[in-house]
């Protein structure tokens, strides 16, 4: 039997952190064995942002492959691609935008909160038809199941109402997909918030074992322990938080006891992050010594992706009697 | 020096008419010889209103491009093609979208009246993105002249404000175009109302001359000319109308003077109109026997399209930042 087909993408608006890879990357890796599996990079969807920044969503494209393959994804088991590489996507929202209601897209709460955020310089077509092509993503693989945070539950709904829409007109062509929702609790950033490229306070992949020593001593922790012996309290403490997720709550104890100073624990936490971090940055650096193997991947990839599109919308341009 | 490049297209919503033939046909043969030009079958455009009907609009782009090959467009002079066989403009479209402001779209006069028209039922993202679509077919190849309607020119301009915003974000890619209106005089359909597929009072290329001539004694008429030799008038009556415009207003002075009858008179125009198309009509039938010479000729034109596209495509992702 085959296996279920799986697509997620994430967008080259930046580096990735520890929250991409705990929450969705180090999740990806365990499933391509599982899966027909499909990764990219969604450069197309950042430029409903960053469409004044072009030298960035190139670059950014670039370094999410790196981050991508230095986490774990191995090409020989599902394709790594850029989105732009796959022009089947844009084919396909194209042919979605003719099928999906205005007042759907008008609908959705993300696109509420972005429109609200650009005030005066309005939103673009684009902007509000970020859902459409997202779903041309899911639908042109025909993805069984999609990994995604709790924040893109909507759009992945939308989605669906979107295949089910093109299926009623056209005969049954779109799997229902189903969201794989990530287990993983949300990491906190050094000031407390989610950990987020926006908020900058991240910790990425790609920093050294001294930035991130660093960053984590900028950590907020507990206003009450003003003195190493002073007993730190667990609540507030994005540090406790942290080594908690990690399953390391132990290494807060002696700062709960008066024994360990704020730094102290900061440190052991640091120690932690880069210990985990360190075979993946090692892969990173090997990877951006070699950048024709990397293109080689992305090619590669697309190629893959290129074939699976291509299937589908090969059936859905005979469904609505185009070329 | 090289020749300026012009484009325009139709939808293939149904069967060309006389007022597509005068309008814009016969202009187009006129201009093929003096530009670099590319005639396009707009069949994902039909899609904005079509959609429920696929059969219709594959059966209807092929008859169109007989109608234009049989008006006398010249494969080995110019590009015809379909829209959808050049996968480039829906990539065009959606990097467009990324810098049309919504606002601008929904302000468009056509699509107010479509979403009017409508109603409950509601627009589609692609019926409120019809104009993206539009300016992609045009900035794809960089277009000096577009041939156009009085109705289009809100799209036109509309394209080129989406070409000039873009210039303005990333470097000076697009040329701005001009509108070529059309001079031909606006033909009147059985009815007196404008000639028009949706009026269901339209003389089509494809008609055989009894058809035609029993359209046109369905015409319209001076309503005070009851009997043979009652004095007819100009005022009214679309058939005075329809010889006036083709120049034979003469054919309609023995009706005028009372020794002629409607039908007489309708006959004279029916033959006028069967005699301007029968070339027309024969190359129609000859190339209705050969489909394999018509797909070639539509994937001749296809390839050339593809290749001034792919130009325009990649000056457009590098600009961008995308593949």
């Amino acid at each position: 039997m085959s296996k279920r087909r799986l697509l997620s993408g994430m967008q080259p608006t930046g580096l990735l952190h520890l929250c991409n890879l705990e929450g969705a990357l180090s999740n990806w890796v365990k499933l391509q064995d599982d899966y027909e599996a499909y990764f990219f990079i969604a450069d197309w969807h950042s430029l409903t942002t960053l469409y004044d920044s072009p030298d960035l969503i190139a670059q950014y494209a670039y370094q999410v492959a790196i981050d991508f393959l230095a986490a774990g994804l191995d090409p020989d088991q599902c394709a790594i691609f850029v989105q732009s590489a796959v022009k089947e996507h844009a084919e396909l929202h194209l042919l979605l935008s003719m099928v999906t209601p205005v007042s759907w897209l008008e609908r959705v709460p993300t696109y509420k909160e972005k429109q609200a955020a650009l005030k005066a310089a309005g939103s673009s077509y684009g902007l509000l038809g970020y859902p459409v092509l997202q779903a041309a993503d899911i639908l042109a693989y025909k993805a069984d199941v999609v990994p995604v945070g709790r924040d893109q539950l909507p759009h992945l709904e939308l989605a669906r109402e979107i295949g089910r829409r093109f299926n009623y007109l056209f005969g049954d062509i779109f799997p229902d997909c189903k969201a794989l929702m990530t287990q993983f609790p949300q990491i906190p950033g050094m000031d407390g918030r989610k950990m987020s490229k926006s908020h900058s306070n991240a910790i990425y992949i790609a920093d050294s074992p001294e930035q991130t020593q660093q960053k984590i001593r900028l950590m907020f922790t507990d206003p009450n322990k003003l003195h190493r012996h002073d007993k730190g309290h667990k609540e507030g403490c994005a540090v406790y938080e942290m080594l908690n997720i990690f399953g390391r709550a132990d290494l807060h104890e002696d700062c709960e006891a008066g024994r360990a100073g704020c730094l102290e624990t900061k440190d052991r936490l640091a120690d932690l992050i880069n210990e985990r971090l360190a075979p993946i940055r090692d892969r990173r650096r090997e990877l951006l010594a070699k950048p024709s193997v990397v293109e080689d991947i992305l090619a590669d990839g697309a190629h893959k992706a290129r074939i699976a599109a291509q299937q589908t919308l090969a059936e859905v341009r005979e469904a609505m009697g185009v070329r």
